[in-house]
């Protein structure tokens, strides 16, 4: 039977559109058939102008090649500006809101001959208030947030890429909670301007996908870093299992697929240590919130001030504790991260990666919260580089990930290893 | 003689306007009547609304003091957004945008009862395109750049604060050539959301004034870090006197009036010794240009792509050359950044501050060229807070500035020294 053209791989359908074999336009229509069909139930996509959409392809399928990915439609998060479509950052305050400029990941994108399918949900700036995109499992669900709709919109077989960001564990935690991957690459990795600013020294473009190859294929247009030979990755990797401090904010699914995981990649050849994170580590999982209150409640000032009313409940309290955030605190709380930085670079040296949860459980049921980031916000605070990969189940039976972790601007080698690990699984699970 | 409104200091301005003596709408009346007599010379200004800032101005007589600054007028850089006022970036290709929202230090001062005055000129995406802005003492020459017109307004009093932005040497250099003070603070004081990003890991919001009180003030609004006690910064500092690895770039009058200013600081109390910079430091000034060149290639991408006639001759090929920039090569200079800071950090523990030449010469004789980065840049990758402080004469009778650095996010003390060094200067030269 043939995989229906919206749930190809990028890689797999931008080969075919080289080939002859497909077109972009063909490819786009899939996509936007699935995205009729469904996105009454998921909710994923804050603005789609179909015709558009189409008639771009049909302009990449006139145009010579421009990267691997070209004519690959994506997903932008609705936290980055594009010139085409409306950009509301989630926010009443910006409805209707149209930039001037696309944002250079978007520009990226179209230099490398991608498609622009349309603009994804995003949480309300993109904080922790819920938006109406469901997760595409069940949806009396969250799909986590705050890229809720680039999460739901991969998971769901809606468009095979699509950007995030993360600012405590906006990637991460939606992808597994869909049953998406992702990657949260090393800071600094894909030029931010043009997204909204909200914690300037975490926020985080990120990637959403279907397979470890897709994820490095678009990091390599969107970053300049070449994707990795994935045939090398088949040796025996040095792999830390990190519990992390707050091991026991994990469900009783979740440690148990991880420790599995664990001996899974052990019984694939892998070596597997337990690893402790850096003394002060702690710190960073509590006091994230400092740097974030801090510097959210500054780049919002101008919202904040003049439309009080527009902001939601959920965050007008963050960022009236974010005022009350003295510098010395703000500056002391970068000073740890950047000692733990420097710790878990040394740390690092003995292992290829980390293994961690992705999530302290499956998606919760409820439309009231997004879920909780502890299990991503040390990794932003510390700039390493993070893939989640879908494995397990939870206990009313949704999707679980694992998380790995790399060391800082190790991007390309963390990507061969999560496909390493994610044949391993297939294999193995 | 009284001292006309236009050129008290920030700080003396507000005292009188809390004391009843002056209003915010004398206040900016004055500046603009200042400017209307200047600015057809000068040319320091990109928008001004008059009307718009005197209503604003008499509001603001009307609201209780929000800040040490209330009632002050600003000029702000046009690379930072503001609603109220068209913001152009200095490039044809955003002719009469008007922002959507205010950036985050425009609401800042905002908040503080700060006023915008107007928007001074900005040359190209901040970049080295020269702007129409003359240099306030000679109109033959270039007020350096990229902030040139808040370096130029500030230095010909017609607003006693501005904001500029430094990602080479844009903000201490044009007010060296202007014989204006400014700060660059340490990296990640200022929140950039909405300001253009051009290198985003070197893109620093800095402050032009006429006083280190009036930098203090200003930087303890806009970034949270408190103003010091000057009257404590009485002692005896520890001076690192550092000629840089490019001490041959700096005229001879660059050379003798910096070695004339070490003299006088040690007359008026404190010890001077000679600063080596870290190994591997000189890297810092060749190559601060590959991160840039990387980094605005990808930031200014969709202008690139989509306007490219509209790019100067200056800015197009330093994007063409970013785009040549492997990403290896891009991480090995943030690497050795990285390891410079620490040793720097390591290094300064023994000096209050280091003594180093603010530009290489006087403000060159051209229209051609806004002048020479070379001992801006290099402090700029390392992040760390640096002070330009008038002092001296070039070879053709325009200012010269001295450069005070301080240790990592030590802004508040590095202010501390530049009062007492002003002060010692003022009475010892």
């Amino acid at each position: 039977m043939q995989t229906p053209l919206n749930e190809l791989s990028a890689a797999e359908a931008a080969r075919r559109i080289e080939a002859g074999e497909l077109t972009a336009e063909a490819l786009a229509a899939a996509c936007l058939e699935r995205i009729a069909e469904r996105d009454d139930a998921v909710r994923a996509w804050a603005f789609i102008h179909a015709r558009q959409a189409l008639a771009e392809a049909r302009e990449l399928d006139r145009t010579p090649r421009r990267s691997r990915l070209h004519g690959v439609p994506y997903g932008i998060k609705d936290i980055i500006d594009t010139e085409s479509l409306p950009t509301e950052y989630g926010s009443p305050i910006y409805s209707g809101h149209r930039p001037r400029a696309d944002a250079a990941c978007v520009a990226l994108l179209r230099r490398a001959g991608c498609l622009i399918l349309g603009k994804t949900v995003s949480t309300e700036f993109a904080n922790n208030h819920p938006s109406p995109t469901r997760n595409p499992h069940d949806p009396a669900h969250t799909p986590g947030g705050s890229s809720s709709g680039s999460a739901a919109a991969v998971a769901d077989r809606m468009v095979p890429l699509a950007l995030g960001t993360q600012t405590g564990g906006s990637v991460i935690r939606p992808a597994a909670y869909c049953g998406a991957l992702a990657l949260k690459p090393s800071f600094g990795s894909i030029n931010r301007q043009g997204t909204k600013l909200v914690a300037e020294s975490l926020d985080t473009i990120g990637i959403f996908s279907r397979t470890p190859e897709d994820l490095a294929l678009a990091l390599e247009v969107l970053s300049g870093r070449p994707a990795p030979d994935f045939a090398s990755f088949t040796g025996k990797p040095r792999i830390g299992l990190c519990r992390t401090p707050r091991w026991q904010d994990a469900d009783a699914a979740t440690q148990a697929n991880l420790e599995q995981t664990a001996r899974l990649l052990a019984q694939a050849g892998a070596t597997v240590t337990d690893f402790e994170l850096p003394a002060g580590s702690d710190q960073l999982f509590d006091r994230h919130g400092i740097i974030m209150g801090f510097e959210s409640a500054r780049a919002l000032a101008w919202e904040y001030m003049t439309f009080p009313e527009q902001i939601s409940k959920s965050l007008k309290p963050r960022l009236d504790e974010g005022w009350q955030v003295t510098r010395a605190d703000y500056d002391a709380v970068r000073e740890t991260a950047r000692r733990c930085r420097r710790a878990l670079a040394d740390g690092m040296r003995d292992v290829d990666f980390l293994l961690t949860p992705s999530a302290p459980s499956e998606a919760p049921r409820s439309h009231e919260s997004t879920g909780d980031p502890v299990f991503s916000r040390a990794w932003t605070l510390l700039g390493v580089p993070c893939v989640t990969v879908p494995h397990g189940k939870g206990a009313h039976g949704l999707p679980l990930g694992i998380q790995l972790v790399g060391p800082f601007d190790g991007d390309s080698a963390l990507l061969g290893w999560a496909h390493w690990a994610a044949a391993a699984l297939s294999a193995g699970g």
